[in-house]
């Protein structure tokens, strides 16, 4: 392990109260220094990089020129505030970033009074904001909602709503725009062009011309007046940036490195600004560490690295990751079949896509931070006759469930819902699992939603989907690697509905729905070897069930547990409705569900989250036996 | 009931086929007619008026200048299309409009291949228009997509989204931005009163300019290779407007009543543009009938009406609506709590708030069709403790599912959900129906989810969600008349997670969840008739569950039957989870669960959707009688 670096001026700063005792001439210093302990923190921890050491000066600037926390700073998404933590009272635990018990690699309430809003998904931060300024606003309180976002976050809906709104809060709104043209992945759409040929065709903004410009129309009304209809006024004339056309008073491009700069730049829109600001920053994604910089995709998020090398540890070795075989899969398919085509909101390299998209170019859609429109726009396609795959994680599917309710479900079109990571993640918290989808897309009419054992189980149907025409169809798997199985050379049409008996047994049945299958077959041997025979199926299907296996199970076993990787409403509701639909509850069998806790589980290593979940083998078996041992005889006399 | 009026020349037109063989002399001749048939049938059935006499002369123009069905026309929301349906067929079922068994009030690709893309919801026909645009490219097919969108739709981030991947459809994505500055509501935000300034501020398009600015640039290539780098580059350039700065090659604004001018410019955008182009038409709601144009509110959504007088038959009487009784409370408690706060995403009359806006317009907030935003904004206010009440329908609610989970749930923020339409809505069918609501929010934790029993209940629940700051908390309710029960002078404190018995028994247990409870106690009546001694319960809460309450009725009777008004994977799920959980099933307790069918349900009477979903009092007793009758002792054998 790398020696933490010196840090002598930091040392001093715990939180931006001390931040705003020092003299603008040491705030250089703090920079660096603040820059030097991101990277030694990361280098032991892992997570997002790049990001967080192209706000360092940002970061820097407006904690010593806003009054924080009062004023109310919110960071989009939140990968990108490791430097904040650091100035905010989190420097002990810094190096606990992301792991069991530590800092949360996002903002988080819970943490800091510095956190006021928390994040994780893109794109909310205005309209937070807004809320902030707005509820200020109206309690004749002192205070700003401060909103940081980056460029790609801005193709989201979410945030263009936010700043058609935006007026409301007159000058307490402050956006500031961190324009780094790169987000995750290469930024897409019309808005990104804009912005690249707004940075391109306009000067860094020259702060002396800036501050005459602003400090002019401070002193007298009449000059305000002058103003209002004249300069500020821009916001509503022809002309004007994208932003002064929403409402704002645009200010920039500003160099987001020069502290020079950005102060004078922020005390202005501090102390002047007479409605809505966007403060427009050019920053360089992994600022000032050389690997960060050179390669910024691979710095994104990264793993434990040697800050003299910049070397990343390698990841464990395992077997391919699902993300890579369903990938894989796709490309095979669609080399047979024209009519398939693949989206992504933002995530080419997540979803795999990015292998996709260099295999077929014109058939490749990353539509920018815009799920709702991802949805929508496979659904164009597909009722064009395409085989769209649209691949969106299981958390941010959920940004789209209207359009597929409303554009998907209800026409019935072939959607193919690739749904990555799945379940537990890890590291990235409870704002970015999985664990809803089996809920809100089983309870729609016409959805066929499955759920992939293993990563054979997930070739098999990747190639289901593509065939099924009928409607719309998604699958789901998780992060992180395969299990290892052998992959079929063939893939295999599932037919639709059906599950399979993995291994035969007669008193107890698992009902496993997903990657816990092979925690049901190792609770089946533990339950074996207590001399209970032990049934396990793989249902496959959540939506349509396949009534027939289950009913067959029901009626010759004694206990039926069912096991999924999603919160309660999914695989577990749907058996027992099916049962209580039938009558086959009525007949004293028990019947168990096990599924995610009723709780947002914060980061950990997925083990142990599934172990905190309650759904690893030996709870499988504790499940059983305290089935067997429940007396149900006190319970029917107390009826009787 | 008025005599149809004389339509000669509509007579002789079927299909946009029919119509494509007139003599642009004739189209305003058609216009009329058409103008005249839809004030005749929407007299006749009721339905959306205004926006459908706004755009007649664009269905007219754009049926005679594309080639539809082949260039794929998609209306936004589709309540405008009513003309269109005229023209496309559908002319001799147009008096069936809304009732049963008849045309849908919206776009249906069941309809009609000139309908490619259903719609009801706002601000998804951009997305669409693009996924048609694109397959037809990927195919080296002929074909556009055009999406005529209002611009009340365009302050959704979904329409956004989608212009932000305009360019990647080239010349194949025409938008036509209906510009009639009146959707249900006044428009609100930056982005309506920049639309404002752009008409306000330039002429109506002269067509002989643009017809010369266009033709220009067609025939010599050289031309065209100017073009490209000047105007048409205007796209990006500096400058522009908005819609120029998203990619698009803008043109407007269009006077959208004179066919003389919008009907050539949609020939030039045909057959010269290179690009995606946005048409800028204003337009008049209404426009034509001049009870329509005077009071254009009330003409939104009207009950049948006569022709002459433009007099609207009356609502029938009934007790006051769940709407209005909302917002009567809710202005109730913001009179004792100057922290109360509302919220409405463009719909200040369906909800109730406009009524709420005039009693604290500075407390109240309408966020335009934009309810990602309005739930973040809510959850801001509420994290600067603002107590806010988010009003929105059941069905646009699903817009803002990740909103829900990320930054209200997540966070344990409460924020107050005033689910407005929930269950069965009539006939706006399917697409505004309020199925999922209950599944949706009661898998997520720290979620508190209500549903009232009738209007007393719902006045409690509005009490109950004011005084509750321990995190989010949801109450839904139906649209229309509440049940005529007398309201509290006093509302009532709810205890959160307590249901009430509403009838005591011994032998069946109702349990209901909203307003099925009525059908609940009819049911009982029927069964006490027979001899079988019934509870009824009201749930009142969907989660957290009553589970003492449950669990003494499930020990005490034996049969249970839960009802409520929503799909698979809400209360009965919940219920039956809980119950497998404790080992209550394991005796031989006979549970049925009664929710909404597993289908998409077309637009009916209420009652009559309510009879085919199966939520009656006759099927309530059915579903007992036969739980009664069923025999358990085959299953308990064949197990055995």
């Amino acid at each position: 392990m790398t020696a933490n670096p010196a840090t002598p001026l930091l040392d001093t700063v715990d939180t931006p109260r001390d931040l705003r005792q020092l003299r603008p001439a040491q705030l250089r210093q703090l920079a660096d220094e603040l820059r030097a302990e991101t990277i030694s923190a990361v280098g032991q921890t892992g997570g997002h990089l790049g990001s967080g050491l192209g706000v360092v000066e940002l970061t820097v600037a407006i904690h010593y020129v806003f009054d924080t926390p009062a004023d109310r700073l919110i960071w989009d998404v939140g990968h990108q505030a490791y430097p904040h933590k650091i100035l905010t009272g989190r420097r002990d635990r810094i190096r606990t970033l992301r792991q069991s018990g530590g800092l949360s690699g996002f903002t988080k309430r819970s943490e800091s009074e510095y956190d006021p809003f928390g994040a994780a998904h893109s794109s909310t931060s205005i309209s937070a904001a807004l809320g902030f300024a707005t509820a200020a606003k109206l309690r004749d309180e002192p205070g700003r909602g401060i909103a940081v976002i980056g460029d790609g976050a801005m193709s989201a809906g979410m945030a263009y709503e936010a700043m058609n709104n935006a007026k409301q809060a007159g000058n307490r709104l402050i956006v500031i725009l961190n324009d780094n043209d790169m987000s995750i992945a290469p930024p897409v759409g019309g808005l990104s062009a804009y912005l690249a040929q707004l940075v391109s065709s306009r000067p860094f903004l020259n702060i002396r011309e800036f501050a005459r410009k602003l400090s002019r129309r401070l002193p007298e009304p009449l000059h305000r007046a002058a103003k209002k209809t004249d300069e500020f006024a821009r916001g509503m004339a022809m002309g004007g940036t994208l932003f002064e056309e929403l409402g704002f008073y645009y200010v920039g491009p500003v160099d987001g490195h020069n502290l020079d700069q950005l102060i004078p730049i922020l005390e202005n829109v501090r102390d002047a600004a007479e409605g809505p600001c966007l403060i427009h920053v050019v920053t360089q994604k992994g600022k000032g560490y050389a690997p960060a910089e050179e390669a910024d995709d691979k710095y994104h998020g990264v793993q434990k690295f040697n800050v003299v090398t910049g070397e990343q540890a390698k990841a464990p070795a395992g077997p391919p990751s699902y993300t890579g075989i369903f990938a894989k899969a796709l490309i095979a398919e669609a080399e047979k079949d024209a009519s398939i085509c693949a989206i992504t909101a933002a995530m080419p390299s997540g979803t795999g896509l990015d292998k996709f998209a260099q295999a077929f170019p014109e058939r490749s859609f990353d539509v920018g931070i815009a799920e709702q429109h991802a949805v929508t726009f496979a659904a164009g396609l597909a009722a064009q006759g395409m085989r769209p795959f649209c691949a969106i994680y299981s958390t941010f599917l959920q940004r789209a469930f209207d359009q597929v309710v409303h554009d998907v479900a209800i026409q019935n079109l072939p959607v193919r819902f690739a749904i990555d990571r799945a379940g537990l993640v890890g590291a990235d918290g409870a704002t970015h699992a999985g664990s809803f989808d089996i809920t809100y897309l089983a309870t729609l009419p016409n959805l066929v939603v499955m759920a992939a054992a293993d990563e054979a189980e997930l070739v098999h149907m990747v190639h289901t989907a593509a065939r099924y025409d009928a409607g719309p169809i998604a699958f789901r798997y998780p992060r992180g690697n395969g299990t290892g199985v052998e992959l079929p050379e063939t893939p295999e049409l599932l037919e639709i509905g059906k599950g399979r008996i993995v291994r035969e047994g007669s008193k107890v049945a698992l009902l496993s729905l997903g990657t816990r299958l092979s925690e049901a077959m190792k609770a089946a041997d533990t339950l074996e070897a207590k001399g209970l025979s032990a049934t396990v199926a793989d249902l496959r299907f959540a939506k349509p069930l396949d009534t027939a296996l289950i009913r067959k199970l029901m009626l010759s076993h004694d206990v039926i547990v069912t096991i999924e990787e999603g919160a309660i409403g999914g695989l577990g509701a749907h058996v027992l409705t099916m049962a209580s639909d039938e009558g086959l509850t009525d007949s004293g069998l028990k019947i168990r569900t096990m599924r995610l806790p009723d709780v947002f589980q914060d980061q950990d290593k997925p083990e142990v989250q599934y172990d905190a979940a309650g759904l690893n083998a030996p709870q499988i078996v504790d499940t059983v036996l305290k089935a067997l041992r429940h007396n149900s005889a006190g319970v029917s006399e107390a009826r009787a």
